[in-house]
């Protein structure tokens, strides 16, 4: 046992908030000023030039696809244990990790075409999206149902001749705001007389495929997070090539879980980062604010609240280490039971902390003068993606009660949702 | 003691809820369209149509300024207590108050001319407000300095001949946003030197006088609130008649204690409404909503919630009915206690159902399709503005601690900040 | 709708305090060292000379039986309403209310027999309990099933001849380790054929009948509750004469619905008047105590404390004669909801309340030098007595989903177990 | 970075945790009923023959003092990141850590006179300790101060010829109930004129020595933890001589830091252990328990509890163990933010866990008839010993905001109280 980060990744971290202190810091308004600006002048919807800009100098800085695990087409990559204090980091900026081609859902994506791709697939996807050329979508979470549990799931995908047919409405298809956004990995369902978990299919659909149709952004608390956004996706009469499909016919729910885990490990640790951030600016702002001849910092009921954050940040970092950990080792499904509790834990514990830096901020707290009022927006949402914390938490304890029944914890299935 | 509202009010309340059956909630969403179809458009802060047409309905319907505490201008009008149960209706439904001319800082500006103001203020600012016809703001919150403090306040008010000359930043203005909003009643320092709480007046400044800038509208999460909007408003060599002044130099703290009560009792009556509203919701989509084979009802995880969510819901409303009731029978002053109860309660209270509601709804809950998150964000306001929790705690503990201490209760002093 | 206590009830619980004064609080320490005396010379489980001597003060000073409510034997009974607050000041000390014969589960007992024994049952058993000579025990609770539902009762009353024969065994029955405890209230099944809520009765066993066996105290933490005591009772082969039922066979259900409202308020008033005396001890204490320079009343964790304190404290207050108030006129069925609330509001602000106490008292506050810690432990023991909370939340949760679901919400049963 | 256990802790874990279920679990009821046997023929307070019999058995099997780092003295010493696993098993039955010599205060004892002592205090003291022929208390905390704040300690130590004269009164001496405590380790004032830290001392106090009276055992919530006991502990006039000092006049504090760390943490692994068994139960219990129809573990109610169980063990098990990594690899100084979060995070994590499983247990869970009451009671006092948490949260804050205030962190000391 040893829980110092290893002197590869302590060189890394160094070079990383380097860059963060170059280049992102400067420019974290610029951002929303540009996007604000396009907005302005009737399109919110573009790519920002700051992040092109920023693209190249993080490539020539080592800094780029990061998350890749090592493999022939990546032999520098990291374990998940090397990534996490990394991805931490780049959770300090909501949208920082764009500039190092490690946001989701591109991430999670790429490692699906990665590990179920074909040939062709990568050639035409992954590789674009490993340049950081093209963005991608997860079409997973529907409207009308419950998507976490994936028997709910009501998309079609049918075959018919030498294509699959597409009809149903996919929402929260982050993303899919993006014109850059050109593949979508879409999770439906192709035989809903199989067994519980081999009714879905995944399959790749071109965002220009006839029949695609963005409806409409979602907002999350009155943002709508342009030019990435949450999209409302209807299918209708959608057909694409047999070929597109992943790993196969009833695939679809083997390969939503082996997805969940680097994902739900990435969100955790920008969650992580968040919180460092929202401690940090909680203590400078408690310094410097006086009330009634003391400044905040100074109130024993503030440094109540620093205290706990700190002590709810190293507990979830290490969690979440320690899940990172796991599954390089023993491997996503020995790891489960490690990636549902950070899962739970991350979120909340992130939106606790941040709230409480609210509090300290005041009326500036809950506007866009400082990074916090956004930061619990896209937090909260994490409460929800990938499987509200309610699903997770029963899981869990399934796991946990097996032990006491003699039941094989293997029966017990991991929720799905939305793409990580 | 008895617990039953009067018949009057009963009798009142049906017919408010008549009203929102009949007008508001079948006009919900389109308040929201045409705001947005105004923002398309190029300007999404004008008044809307809807409310415009709903004023007169209301009028007619004898749902007109019921928050004017009875008095010569208002024979007919209610008492606190009486009041608190239709407030709490409005607060249902986040546009409503104003279709009854009852919202905020409209209502509190109403009170403190009616109290502070001299006939001159009345005819030409009191009038049209209680018509419906212009609109107000308070500015009373500074950016640089917390302001729940009020020696902290920088903006000078300066006599300069026959003018009070100001100078300052005000920011969190809620309601400038509104082309027709008229007037503001403003908070400033008239003399640094003078005793902690003699330092401050109030002066009346119409929104055009030369030197006003409104300079930016303040988000709320990602909510602009337009039309109504929380505006930053500089004020640079700002001249007014010295008539302008409220009830003299020195009395700004007094008249700021003053409209404190009122305006408090009314926001947390509207977030019970809120609340109440938010467990409808939250009980709708339970039942209708299943995931792995039973509804979200069926689960006790969400029974606990639900059971949480009502008692929590009654313990808030009758603690700020007992603060009515107080306020009505032995005054604010000896009812600070209670008022300050209930400005910490209830938001808080309102938070906690409406997160709740959120979750069962899953990621629906965190966009617009519901008013859940809206609703969320302004809740959140109401922990800072007329000064934040911990203030207000604060002054309570003092209350509670000088029993025991032999104190003086009346020395203890509950924080202002922004209007109500 | 009106908030202040009656003159009545002012009167009486200016008698109330005025008696604690001068006979409760000058001997709080007085009775454990009576108790202690006893068990160090060998029994621990005698009356004490203490309480027997305050008897006859309080019956003399107008303060007996304050719990009965009005009726031909008691013209001067009270309303739940008028109850409430004097039952309040009795919980501030927890030996107090055997005093003024207003203890639990005799008061409880009493009800009972008040409204379903015969004229025999009255004369033999309900006259010596309200003159305070004798003492009884309501047996319910059973250790090997969960009680609160009442199917689950394994107690079985058969009918035998000219009698009924008991067979079970009971726990938690309070108060039989008194010496002077004579007559037991026993719930058994006496149909395990008929329907959910007619399998029951409830019949009266005197404690000395052939059979009856007290086999142990049950701890509450480390406290043993003597002289008054935690029972596990057996009976085997116990026979009563069939007269011994109240009000019938299969009417056990009914009779345990109609005894819980009063004495779950009785409770929840006392639970109230023990937060009460916690916070005034804590603000003492807070005062009087320094650590690093400043007293811990001074400090704004402590205050935040005193402040949440009060707020719960007064919303449970309220809850709970708002409920008093709807069962004195619209009675205990229709006001299940509100007793239901108050049941989990109360225990559980109670113990928030007294650990920020124990808290403030340092290690102090967990040993016997204050009530705080017996308070603590007695508390704890009521969000289990008479159903856990988690069964009183799901039965409230189901009203209020009812609402929604059409539902008749007088197919909601509110769990049962343990006297009150 | 690694988070698997070493070969030898795991080897050790197994031996320890097969040494429980020989001899532990077993037992674990006789322990009680030996102590009660013992009150009941009029003494409790001599040490168990069950224990003494166990002893030699944990020796033999290589399970003895394995709290001793290692020295000369102990080739074999454990680090604290070896030892805090074995700790942690220890910690699941309230008695067993005495069996391998491991218990409180004696471990903090011994490991002070190893640091501190000289060799006529190691030949007299620690050899008999270490033996478990002995046992030992700290005298640190007063009835009369906030013994926290180490400036507040009232009892002195006064030279007085060639000898220490020592007057005071102290409490919470844990261990000083049991006949066979023949050592107290004794903070006190030797210089009230000198620097904050420089005014104390500590002296060996002979338990025998004349002067030294115990006057009381203090209760813990009902339980008296006899033999062990919490004594109140009277020093009149007690003379000690001059060679009975430990490191030199003026430095207690400095000792009293140096033995924080490493007691701190084996009660942060013991409440992890007691929350695991906790767990366990609740688990065990839900599984077996029904009501409504439906087992308590299929309550989603349930399992959102033993979820969070889940969560807050492995992220409060993390903290400590990096706590300690960190005192074994940049010593206890560096580490005293890791050491005071954990201080914190263990018992109130533990006390929740204990809160939750009582609750499943039902009004089983407050009674001795499973560990949980007991438990609970003695994790309760540890948000308490050696500080309460709001000093350690304070400490914590202030090393946090030193970060951003450039001040240096080692400007901020630790609480002290109470031997560990």
């Amino acid at each position: 046992m040893n829980f110092d980060y290893s002197p590869k990744v302590q060189q890394m971290q160094a070079r990383l908030l380097a860059f963060f202190d170059a280049h992102i810091y400067p420019n974290e308004r610029r951002f929303f000023e540009e996007v604000e600006a396009n907005r302005r002048a009737g399109n919110a919807w573009l790519p920002t030039r700051l992040i092109e800009e920023l693209k190249p100098l993080a490539r020539q800085a080592g800094l780029w696809n990061l998350f890749l695990p090592r493999s022939s087409r990546a032999p520098e990559g990291l374990s998940n244990l090397e990534y996490a204090p990394l991805c931490e980091i780049m959770g300090r900026v909501s949208w920082a990790a764009e500039v190092f081609n490690c946001s989701a859902p591109d991430t999670g994506n790429m490692e699906t075409l990665e590990r179920y791709g074909d040939e062709g697939h990568k050639t035409r996807w992954l590789e674009p999206l490993l340049r950081g050329e093209i963005r991608s979508a997860f079409l997973m979470t529907e409207p009308a149902v419950a998507s976490s549990d994936a028997t709910n799931i009501e998309c079609r995908i049918e075959r018919d001749g030498d294509a699959y047919l597409i009809n149903g409405t996919k929402w929260w298809s982050s993303g899919a705001g993006d014109p850059r956004c050109a593949i979508y990995v879409l999770m439906g369902k192709s035989n809903p007389e199989a067994g519980r978990h081999e009714q879905q299919s995944m399959v790749l659909v071109p965002a220009d495929t006839p029949g695609v149709s963005v409806k409409r952004p979602l907002n999350v608390f009155g943002y709508d997070d342009a030019p990435h956004g949450h999209m409302e996706v209807q299918l209708k009469n959608v057909r694409v090539p047999l070929g597109n499909i992943l790993l196969g016919e009833g695939c679809g729910f083997e390969i939503a879980q082996g997805r969940l885990g680097p994902g739900r490990i990435h969100h955790c640790m920008r969650s992580i980062g968040a919180a460092e951030r929202a401690l940090e600016l909680m203590c400078e702002r408690a310094i410097a604010r006086s009330a009634f001849g003391k400044t905040l910092a100074q109130q024993t009921v503030t440094q109540e609240r620093i205290a706990e954050a700190r002590c709810m940040i190293e507990q979830a970092r290490l969690l979440t280490l320690k899940a990172a950990y796991m599954m390089d080792t023993v491997g996503n499904k020995v790891a489960k039971a490690e990636i549902a509790m950070i899962k739970i834990v991350a979120p909340n514990m992130a939106l606790q902390v941040i709230d409480w830096a609210i509090q300290v901020y005041g009326a500036m707290g809950v506007c866009d003068d400082t990074p916090l009022a956004m930061m619990w927006a896209h937090q909260r949402t994490l409460r929800l993606a990938d499987g509200p914390d309610e699903v997770h938490r029963n899981s869990l304890a399934k796991l946990e009660l097996a032990r006491h029944m003699q039941l094989p914890s293997s029966t017990v299935q991991m929720p799905i949702t939305r793409g990580s």
